[in-house]
């Protein structure tokens, strides 16, 4: 009696293992998400220089939407509303302008309040070196009078396949209308 | 015989629910997706006010693109196709322009379609009260003159890190070419 | 002994049954995730035709934003550097502009590189017909003198409710600065 209840109860216990076995066999499984631990993690820095009608060469970033009180050469009053602005910024691995590129921050900024610089993102890290290949897609609101920020991750290509996750911005220069320099703390948490 | 299988199975045994406590015990484990149960699911209220050269203290919202035949303060004709119009909406609980702001919603949208009003929108919804610290960021397809549609919920922080979801949109309000708000059910499947 | 071990050794293999079982019952569970096999796979073919000034009546697309350099009739000098575009273009089976329309591809794009053609995308496919209802929302960089890019899927609605994945672009025509066409290979990696 006893004996066949092990029979069966091997039986299940078999089957049980070889489910969680094909399960964790599956090549890319999901990881547990844990908040506390991103799956990757990378800092970069780049570097946006607006074009004010005097740095054609230099500028890698370009007002290209301006409310009815402004123009597309100087950045609008009241904390610059209503402005887009379009770049092609270098990245770079630490805070310096010139040191080697490894990749581009490509896509646009707005303004978008009145009172308080604040902006709305929507861009790209596109590289494609021995280093990194591929892209990561970035969306969300910069209030970029506070120290630090949050924007999503909201997907990637190629090395950062379906990549999801956020990145804190940080200011780590700003110099007059036409220079400043972000870091961005990536971390994502949904790796494939 | 009988009893050494069942120690066999004991260890078994132990080792799964070893596993799954494990796996249960993960402090942010995603759970388990049911498109029927939102993990969260709140309502809110935004109002924009946009600015057709009269109104420059009320306006939350300025034209800042407009397509050859328009211009930046009065929305073009064909449905306003080309016009794209940047935000800083306060967003109510309930229905009343009035009420205290809960939090601002931020971004863009514009108008892309020639022969019935139709939309673009990407924006976040930024919180930073008692009651919500954090963004939601949205993007999507708005095809206005429908009673209700969907947008996508692309991400968060703060509160809402990593949230993934649909906001349904109503036109609550419509006046002239002033003023509208929308109610937005929002409604997130993935919580962290 | 051995059969009261037994006895609780079928209580536990049949709570991790009942566990498992529950699991796999719930009618929307995540599919485990594999990069080699999207849970969904579709291509469609969108065109867009540029408002130049002359094509009023056919034109899909217009320029709405510009750098100080340009204007929103004739794309800009240097890869149309800050030139926005929005569009609303019509998503055909096949690669004939005159086939029935299944849907519209509406958003827009904004070329963002000074030496070499390159733009970003924000914008959705939408359908409403018997084939497919719903959205799909698209985000990212293409770098289009590549003969094969990717962007985000970064989310979607109705069918295609809280898809995630990615799309690879093919130019599969270019016909001066008025048409081009575009060939989607969707690939969906999260289905619900």
């Amino acid at each position: 009696m006893a004996e066949m209840a092990s029979k069966n109860l091997t039986s299940a216990a078999v089957f049980f293992l070889l489910l969680l076995l094909d399960w964790s066999a599956t090549p890319t499984l999901a990881r547990v998400r844990d908040r506390h631990r991103p799956c990757k993690r990378m800092v970069f820095y780049f570097h946006d220089i607006l074009y004010n009608g005097h740095n054609a060469k230099n500028a890698t970033a370009a007002i290209v939407g301006a409310p009815a009180w402004g123009n597309t050469t100087i950045l609008a009053s009241q904390n610059h509303f209503g402005n887009v602005v379009v770049f092609d910024d270098p990245i770079t691995l630490d805070n310096n302008l010139h040191s080697p590129a490894v990749g581009r921050a490509q896509g646009f900024y707005l303004y978008d309040k009145k009172d308080v610089f604040t902006a709305w993102l929507g861009f790209s890290f596109v590289f494609n070196s021995t280093e990194h290949k591929g892209s990561i897609n970035f969306a969300g609101a910069d209030p970029l009078m506070n120290k630090t920020r949050d924007i999503s991750v909201i997907g990637g290509t190629g090395e950062f396949f379906m990549a999801r996750g956020v990145a804190t911005l940080t200011t780590d220069a700003f110099e007059g209308e036409v220079y400043f320099r972000l870091r961005a703390d990536i971390k994502l948490y949904e790796c494939w």
